[in-house]
């Protein structure tokens, strides 16, 4: 027997209900079944307001060097916002996205027979995840008519041809799942809607839509069926009709709004996870914030958690363990017998998450 | 008796069913009793890509020119944007936002018994309408790693402040016609939601957030609720919770994004109008855009048009009008007997306009 893979991971809880729903996280880590021949080791992290208010900056270099130097992929968990502007603070992930160069923000959301209130959804959100307005290249200017506030959106071709290129390729595997499980939408080919702006916003997201039709040009994805949607349609059709998509791939703020769009026809935010994905590395990181109302109730949903684990494993290359997890996920949904409040039940975090280790 | 009012009305049908349904609009003008006391005139006026074919500009000067010198107020039908990249064409419907100063984008979203599928919506999206990534300042560099394009996201605390006092001036305004009518939320209290993105733009998007509390921390505003959301957090909590929603405030691409996601809730785009208010000058305008697809059917939904010329009597101070084109479209709506394909019925438009004529 070959000797098992062992991979290192960050644990990032971060603020709020990150702490309650990360250490679910590793919990399913170390759960999975031993004949995958995977081990884990865990390594602590700091990020987040707390850990701004403790020390000054929140993200710790050292949070980046161990991540880069020691770590395969990491966990990250929510970050609170404070409520008004704190001079030096700024979202940690949005620095870490930047930092690690994890270019794409995958976001998968999909009905189950337990979560679903109507039409079965399953598509994915393919999220550029290094630039447009994310930049955050701002400045400020006194007028005599008041304050002017500039900010620089930026959209390059080589970030638009990378992240069209991933949304070709998740489009394609997707479509290899699917040869077994007939897809929702009823598309007998993969599809992948490219988001934009351009009537509007004709260099940068004229570059993006552009970008993105010669990457999916390519000859390895001639079976995608390409289409375009503007971005305020998109969200219309998003409501109206969300069975039809298959591959949304959008600029950074598009993608952020859309996914929680996405997010809010499967029930709850609860239940949607996201990668963080670069070449080689990838952090997974629930839909949801930090959740101040609920945190410290112990009722957090794990849910999110536990799909974006398993997206994580997906893009380090264990497309097996993650299976295990998608279907231990699902018959938790499935049965609806320990279900979170977020989506109308009354168990907590951990009894949510032993429902779904007993499935593994 | 009084000397009757007589208004100055543009008519800019564009393209596609823009030309359907602005003649709608003129008949209902044409229609409105005479004890209204109120006379119209009407210009034809030319905008749009089938106009930029024949004369090069998408907006003749003498458009813009017969709108100021001449008008009181104008309906706008739609534009259809070319589905490539033409050199010297851009919106025309962005560029008289800009030129006739309409700095306010007024989206009424509301449910009526017969358009409802669900929770009762009442709320309006007052979207800035002059800055914001619609300032268009774009350029492209070429870079040894390929084009690399920007945009100016511009924010001022003067367009910031007009906007949300604006937005303050409807909800009391609403609050008044509610105490006979009660609002579908619940609420005793009027509410404004300032949305924005300031965890991650806080420059912009937090001088558009900091000066709309200040706004409407103004003595007038006392009695209403204000509180805030993040853009993405928006959309998801207006797809789950919509009748929670009085009015909305926000910068001009959010406010677009998220107007036509309410849209989505109440149907059909067709039912959605808008109103770009300035100092003493609205031009009305349909949600839905030129819609090639049913253009020359005969079948496009008037009502967003007559809705719209309801909103712009409203702004021109002719509430009373507004309020008789209001009730008629209601009645049509209601009683569900002459609904529009969109609507799932099979009136053709002339078919929903005579009815909701005979209810005037
Ligand atoms: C917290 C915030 C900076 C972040 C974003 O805008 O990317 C969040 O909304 C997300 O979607 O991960
Ligand atoms: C056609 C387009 C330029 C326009 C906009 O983005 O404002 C439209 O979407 C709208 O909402 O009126």
């Amino acid at each position: 027997m070959a000797a098992a893979r062992t991979l290192r991971i960050g644990l990032i809880p971060g603020d709020g209900i990150g702490r309650e729903v990360i250490p679910a996280g590793r919990r399913i880590l170390e759960s999975l079944p031993s004949s995958l021949n995977l081990k884990f080791s865990f390594v602590d992290l700091d990020a987040g307001y707390d850990t701004f208010q403790r020390t000054g900056s929140a993200l710790p270099d050292k949070t980046v060097d161990t991540l880069k130097k020691e770590c395969d992929g990491a966990l990250f968990g929510a970050v609170s916002s404070p409520s008004t502007k704190v001079a030096g603070y700024s979202s940690p992930i949005v620095a870490l996205r930047k930092k690690l160069d994890l270019y794409a923000n995958v976001r998968p959301v999909k009905t189950t027979a337990g979560s679903s209130n109507g039409k079965p959804i399953d598509l994915v959100i393919v999220r550029e995840n290094t630039e447009d307005l994310y930049v955050k290249e701002e400045q400020t200017k006194e007028t005599p008519e008041g304050k002017v506030a500039e900010a620089i959106k930026r959209i390059s071709e080589r970030a638009s041809y990378r992240i069209s290129s991933i949304a070709g390729e998740i489009a394609l595997r997707r479509q290899n799942i699917r040869s077994t499980a007939p897809v929702a939408s009823g598309h007998s080919q993969p599809m992948v809607t490219i988001t934009h702006k351009s009537n509007v916003l004709s260099q940068t997201d004229g570059l993006f839509r552009e970008t993105a039709r010669r990457a999916l040009a390519a000859e390895k994805f001639s079976s995608i069926n390409v289409e375009e949607q503007i971005v305020d349609s998109m969200v219309y059709k998003l409501f109206r009709q969300p069975e039809y998509y298959d591959v949304i791939v959008a600029p950074n703020l598009y993608g952020d709004i859309l996914s929680d769009g996405a997010a809010a026809l499967v029930g709850s935010l609860g239940l949607v996870p996201s990668a963080n994905v670069g070449d080689g590395f990838a952090i997974g990181e629930p839909c949801h914030g930090s959740a101040p109302d609920i945190e410290g109730k112990g009722i957090a949903n794990p849910i999110a958690t536990l799909r974006s684990v398993a997206l994580m494993l997906e893009f380090l290359g264990e497309e097996g363990a993650a299976a295990k997890i998608y279907a231990a996920v699902d018959g938790n949904l499935d049965e609806a017998r320990f279900l979170s409040p977020d989506m109308g039940g009354n168990a907590t975090t951990t009894q949510v998450l032993d429902d779904v280790l007993k499935r593994l």
